[in-house]
């Protein structure tokens, strides 16, 4: 165990609070935040579930659209679905391995979009959760520019979360915060460890 | 939007479903996973917060250790410790800089070790969430070897996620997973948001 100085860490800290405190009273802006989380690591999908269960511990009401359905059922479904206080809908199809109909991806995105405008519309969520929104906009399934609006002239206290890989510059630019989650290792791709319960699913 | 031919998006995307199930049928291990989410980014305990949704989706037993209990009361807090399956401990008494203390913050982090230990050996608990761990072992108000052995001789199916920034290489090298969360931009720091409930409280 390393050997620390108690009267330094004590100096330390108290030099740390400082600087928190500082900090925490210049970040006064009340407002809902537009929260990206991309990158190829694993954990974007399950932070902003995570962040879901935090809002439904404030009492808020939140909202979630799934732009591509898993091939197998998700444990997130079933656990937030049956909730109150949510609204949640799976729209994708699967991958877009799995469909190999592009005509048949963009009107699911298309439909999609639809309930998640409504949704960024509607100042009675707190939340909106949008899973794997970057996949269909990478694959061109949805008009970036009418996305980034909707985004932008959603209510002024509602905060919304864009997941996946491969965000767009243009969301990034017009995000609050962004998270790019780096693979370090993955039991799945690397050791041969099937997806898990819990984990992945 | 971009113009994609729809045969060659057929062809690829087929291609692409052969790989996936190659890797799924290769991928043939069942067994629990310790996961590592580290880095400066924002989403790791939201991360670990929703995979203990998604766990309690499929019906898990989960536990919870959180090392450091923010300023705040904290919604993901509110929200599991209410529903079946859950063990919630918060045992840290607050940021390491508002404690200025550091052998009553060692004494709290080894009460905390103690409940994670116990956890750790029990295989009634399909997943263990260790909140911020990587803060404690940082700070070197853990031994790290000890925290290492328990981990490992956990019970073969058990899952066990770490979070915090600076995971240390050991457990990087011992987990199975890992993502490192790297900032792209923070509303808090860089544009003076406060923050914010359901994001990050």
């Amino acid at each position: 165990m390393k050997k620390v100085d108690p009267q330094r860490h004590a100096e330390r800290m108290a030099h740390k609070q400082k600087i928190m405190h500082e900090r925490i009273a210049k970040a006064d802006k009340e407002q809902g935040v537009l929260l990206v989380l991309t990158g190829p690591g694993k954990g974007k999908s399950s932070s902003g579930f995570g962040m879901l269960a935090r809002a439904l511990g404030h009492g808020m009401q939140v909202g979630v659209v799934q732009f591509i359905k898993g091939a197998f059922s998700t444990g997130e479904e079933a656990f937030f679905r049956q909730l109150p206080n949510v609204e949640y809908h799976v729209m994708g199809e699967g991958y877009t391995w799995d469909t190999q109909d592009r005509e048949r991806d963009i009107q699911t995105a298309e439909a999609a979009w639809e309930v998640a405008r409504r949704m960024l519309g509607d100042e009675h969520f707190d939340m909106v959760l949008l899973d794997e929104l970057n996949i269909a906009l990478r694959h061109g399934y949805l008009d970036l520019d009418r996305v980034l609006d909707d985004l932008q002239t959603r209510p002024a206290m509602q905060h919304a979360i864009v997941t996946g890989r491969h965000a767009p510059e243009a969301l990034i630019e017009l995000a609050d915060t962004v998270t790019e989650m780096k693979v370090v290792k993955h039991a799945f791709k690397d050791q041969g460890v099937r997806a898990q319960k819990g984990v992945e699913l």
